[in-house]
């Protein structure tokens, strides 16, 4: 479960207008809201789509507690529609892509069906748990990309933005993560926990050394020493290198040392070099300190012999893009195709119910992604969203769908996988997108595009609002 | 509470270290940490502290779960260690600044005693809660500064990191917002909630005059009309001039309209005029939209007749600095002082038990602080931490203690105050913080210094380490 209250979990206007709804009984008007993002984040070309197990395990259950009622009753609401909230539940039909799935931006991943109080007093749930969730996946995907066969371990949890740290863990693994140091969400999600050593740990014993022996002695196979408290290729690595040796002299292995300050680069290659002077080519580097993707690119340029990479703050907050400006908006109204007009052209949305075809290449990886009517067939070709001169002819080309029943009438309609399969599906799918859209630097454009069908029906509506 | 089980909320090296100690013997020895960062957040001059009543509440009632204990006996944790943290409470001391304090870089702002297991096991509980929540009221304040005396709130709920919405809110309060949209923390925390309307709502009506007239029905004093879902000036705001007049004939008041698109100087001008030529003047005007602290002293320096600021993803994610980068650093170890000697010298830890004098000017108005150590008494001058020859006499000055006993044997002694009261503290205070320190543009730079006492004992501890 998300929270253990959802129900408010929420912002105040999804509940001033639901009573509005209610008390002008339009409150039984089916709706239809899509959930999708516009913009990329980290300058990257793709997003891992994550947080979809809680959204739904939440709104399986979700409903009003009794304190909730009664602060909303202090707060002036009234009285009729508490008393409406009192049996509330959440009785419509989600179509989602599955968590793990990779999307663009503008396509429909979630689509929510239902009356128009159930699917608006969700909408901030939804976009708290998917914006977040996905995002951090999407880093993790990043940080994985960059290093190759190589570890990498969320050490993130001290700078996390509060209790997100709980979901950005989750979120992590899902994009590819190995492990990380959150005891809380590996507990929770059954994920792999690890951890080293801290400075204060050095620092509570007399020297360097006799903290490495005590250490070694607990964990004779298990220990990482942290080897820059006091100085790395002075004091640090050649007491390891004892350590190592009188492991070694009772049948045991150093597993690893830790670098977490000053050039990454050169400490790992002077490091490397005395552990292999000594016959120690097993006991493996692990670096950290403000690590992110290009970091780690940098390092693995530099040939530095970094075996794993213990990223924590750039991961967790996302930091050089903290937020997924996902969105949620209402498509239809009564079974009549509703859109919003912008001032700005990119923010007018698509109308109707949608549903989105993944295309294929002969060799399966991902061609492009056509956003289409709920009731049409296949499509012969696909346009530019707003450049209608520009077009792709998909005919006889093989697709999925990307939407699938997951909550019908209310209730579960899958089978929820656990988070390592969400991470295993991700992967699966990240190995069909080209790495032109995964590189860091200006990234392909994966193409998206909508139907013929769909074009014409919100130029319809645009001209026909504009004439009023 | 801020986690129901925050035992396990932390990385897994505490609790490897904590075992370390535990089967070495060692955890009855004393350990004192200080908790303080060394990075401003924001290009900003100061840091609002925030988050302390939350981690001294948890603190208090912190202990391992059965089925945690299971979980770290099948992770392969020593069972005599699990039996040890069966009865595992926090019984040490804490001092720490007051909560809405501000505080700056480098000086400890919480010092925690106890044996060497207790202050281990709880640093990412203190880092997670703190860094975070001072990050955001920090933000908030300077949304504060920004805006003036016009309200600000908080809508960011749905893009902030998942649960870190909770007390990203609670934050925001405190370092100076006027309200916020996230019910759940209004609800938790008793802060004033508000909301207005989305685009939805106006959409879900045949036409964008009658859902205004309908929303304006059922709150005919409360409604803020969002104006901008199909054309601001020749349909938002004239169909709000006709609501507006409607509730006059009914003897009641439009409250507002909402711009959420579009250039909002430009559009916030326009619609003032068109309302003012209507006679009213009285109809307050929101915006919101991708707004900071910099968007809003723009649009001041516009005159745009913004009344209402409502500030989302760039409050609540920090977003141009995710993370406030504390540190929990080992002071003293058994009554002896310790160090980290870092490759980066502004890395370098103070050693011993310290206290932070604030020096205050004749107006009352913070001069600078020293950090001193514990037994030291008045001091005529403090030094710059790494520049001896810099130097400040602080002789006769006043001065007030920044840390006071918060935890005492384990128990709460003090009254925890409620989140507004700690907004009006931190109100206080940025009082007496000059403009120059708060200004966005290359602050001035407030001067924290070191006793003569801790240079020297530093100095000593240094080369001493390096001699060895």
């Amino acid at each position: 479960m998300y929270i253990n209250n959802p129900a408010t979990y929420t912002d105040y206007y999804e509940l001033t207008m639901a009573q509005g709804y209610y008390k002008s009984g339009l409150h039984n008007k089916t709706a239809v809201f899509d959930y999708f993002f516009r913009a990329l984040p980290f300058n990257g070309g793709y997003v891992v789509y994550a947080g979809l197990n809680e959204l739904l395990e939440t709104l399986e259950t979700f409903q009003f507690q009794q304190e909730e009622l009664e602060y909303l009753e202090r707060e002036g609401f009234d009285t009729e529609f508490i008393n409406f909230l009192k049996g509330f539940r959440f009785t419509g039909n989600l179509f989602s892509a599955r968590e793990g799935e990779i999307i663009f931006p503008k396509e429909p991943v979630l689509r929510v069906e239902g009356n128009l109080v159930e699917t608006q007093i969700i909408e901030t749930l939804i976009l708290n748990i998917l914006n977040f969730q996905s995002l951090i996946a999407t880093k993790a995907s990043r940080l994985r990309f960059a290093a190759g066969s190589r570890k990498v371990l969320d050490f993130g949890l001290r700078r996390s933005q509060g209790l997100g740290g709980v979901h950005a863990t989750r979120a992590a693994l899902i994009g590819g993560l190995d492990g990380t140091s959150n005891v809380y969400a590996a507990h929770k999600y059954n994920l792999p926990a690890s951890g080293t050593m801290a400075h204060s740990w050095v620092q509570s014993f007399d020297d360097e050394l006799t903290s490495f022996r005590t250490f070694a002695r607990h964990f004779p196979d298990h220990s990482i020493l942290l080897v820059d408290t006091y100085n790395t290729l002075e004091s640090g690595v050649p007491n390891a290198i004892k350590v190592a040796k009188e492991l070694e002299s009772n049948g045991h292995r150093l597993k690893g040392i830790r670098l977490d300050s000053g050039d990454l680069a050169y400490f790992a290659k002077q490091s490397r070099k005395m552990l292999d002077e000594e016959g120690l080519g097993y006991v493996k580097i692990a670096a950290s300190n403000q690590l992110d993707e290009h970091i780690i690119k940098s390092l693995i340029t530099q040939n530095a012999p970094i075996d794993v990479f213990g990223v924590g703050t750039r991961l967790v907050t996302g930091q050089d893009s903290p937020a997924l400006d996902g969105v949620y908006k209402l498509a239809e109204i009564n079974g009549k195709p509703t859109l919003k007009i912008s001032e700005n052209i990119e923010k007018i949305t698509f109308p109707g119910r949608k549903k989105v075809y993944r295309y294929l290449n002969e060799d399966g990886s991902f061609n492009g992604d056509a956003i289409v009517m709920e009731d049409e067939d296949e499509i012969d070709r696909m346009i530019h969203p707003y450049f209608p001169a520009k077009r792709s002819t998909m005919k006889h080309m093989k697709f999925e769908l990307l939407l699938h029943p997951v909550i019908c009438d209310g209730e579960l309609c899958l089978e929820l996988p656990g988070v390592m399969d969400i991470a295993d599906y991700c992967k699966q799918r990240l190995q069909k997108l080209n790495r032109e859209h995964q590189r860091f630097d200006n990234p392909h454009i994966y193409k998206v595009g909508i139907s013929n069908k769909l074009f014409e029906l919100r130029d319809e509506m645009i001209t026909k609002i504009k004439d009023e």
